[in-house]
């Protein structure tokens, strides 16, 4: 059986804040006994506020590229130019969605650019490096409790093709996110040919089912049970 | 916090079982009391062999277009036929995959026509109306034990842009399969524009880190503690 379990309690995040004193905080109040092998998952927006990944939009010399871009989406233009600036390339622009590669390699809607749960006139970007700070996450739990933890940063993102959005995992440390079963046999034999589950996002999209993603200051939760490399 | 529970035992499917019963027994023999609101997640192949949506391939006459594709592609030229007959339109053919959007509306590889878990020389197909599988399952479930359940019916599918498979919802019965949460308020009263949770696939995803994809026979998971409407 694997266990899902919210974080409740988490204080707002400020740039300088250590999120794995915050988690391991959390979960003392709470009551939740980490565990050696539990799955820490973290909302990628409390992470790039600890590491200060915030814009004032007011802030934001806009180009020329990002003043045409926001009149063909309707976006605010500081808002466009932050995505540009954490772009490799623009992958598709359609209605008021602009689609982008950022520097990480993500392909999603805005460069993961986030004017939500962030305050009025502010915007979070991705953190810079999600695996190493899910690393700097799991070194600072391990430090203070001995334990060893795997450590999920997420994000909701949209599907082409696909109504809704999910959330996935845009860091991790810890565990491999992608379980390559190629090789391995099936009910009858037959060998598996192109079966490579990306059980991060698998965990991801399972946290957020205790996530809140509006106001309900639940920005993580953990994951037991569930058997890892 | 929500539990995981994977259905373990349950044996092989074939045509006209009862898919509904055959979770029930399996549920009570490893001592899994169901409840109402859990949700029951069920692997498409499981669905399909009761429903008979299986086919051999050596009786599957192959055409012209699928000849075709298939030496594009290095395909058997009769699974390529099949994914045409269950496919609308193709959407793009590259290396050797086939993605085409199926007669229900997914966007997929090969129509998710599956050589994996069924027999050497058949194929699965996906459930002809994965919705009414789901409400089938369910009623049977209502039938046999008074209980209100979901049932979600998963497949795992690829994604554009991104490495690994992960399991998503093809059907559903019983829950809504997104959660519109536009209106509501971030944690700084900001109103989200945009934040439509496909809560199904997440349920799916969540169910996948039990459920077996190769040899394990463990096609099921009763989901807890997921409050839907």
């Amino acid at each position: 059986m694997i266990k899902i379990i919210p974080i409740r309690g988490i204080p707002e995040v400020k740039y300088g804040d250590d999120v794995g004193e915050i988690i391991i905080n959390a979960c003392r109040r709470e009551g939740i006994e980490l565990q050696d092998n539990d799955i820490i998952v973290v909302s990628q927006v409390i992470v790039s506020k600890a590491e200060g990944n915030v814009v004032n939009l007011d802030d934001i010399i806009v180009s020329k590229h990002a003043e045409q871009l926001a009149a063909l989406t309707g976006k605010d233009p500081r808002h466009v130019e932050v995505i540009l600036r954490s772009s490799r390339k623009i992958v598709k622009v359609k209605g008021g969605v602009i689609i982008t590669e950022t520097k990480h390699g993500l392909v999603c809607a805005n460069a993961g650019v986030d004017l939500s749960n962030v305050g009025e006139g502010k915007a979070a970007l991705l953190p810079e490096d999600p695996d190493k700070s899910a690393q700097q996450i799991r070194n600072r739990i391990r430090d203070l409790t001995g334990l060893d933890v795997a450590v999920i940063i997420c994000d909701t993102h949209g599907r082409p093709f696909r109504r809704g959005t999910i959330n996935i995992a845009i860091g991790c440390s810890g565990l491999e996110p992608l379980w390559d079963r190629r090789g391995e046999k099936d009910l009858y034999g037959r060998e598996l040919r192109s079966k490579v589950t990306c059980v991060a996002d698998e965990l991801a999209s399972a946290a957020e089912l205790v996530i809140g993603q509006a106001d309900e200051g639940t920005p993580a939760a953990v994951i037991r049970g569930y058997r890892y490399e």
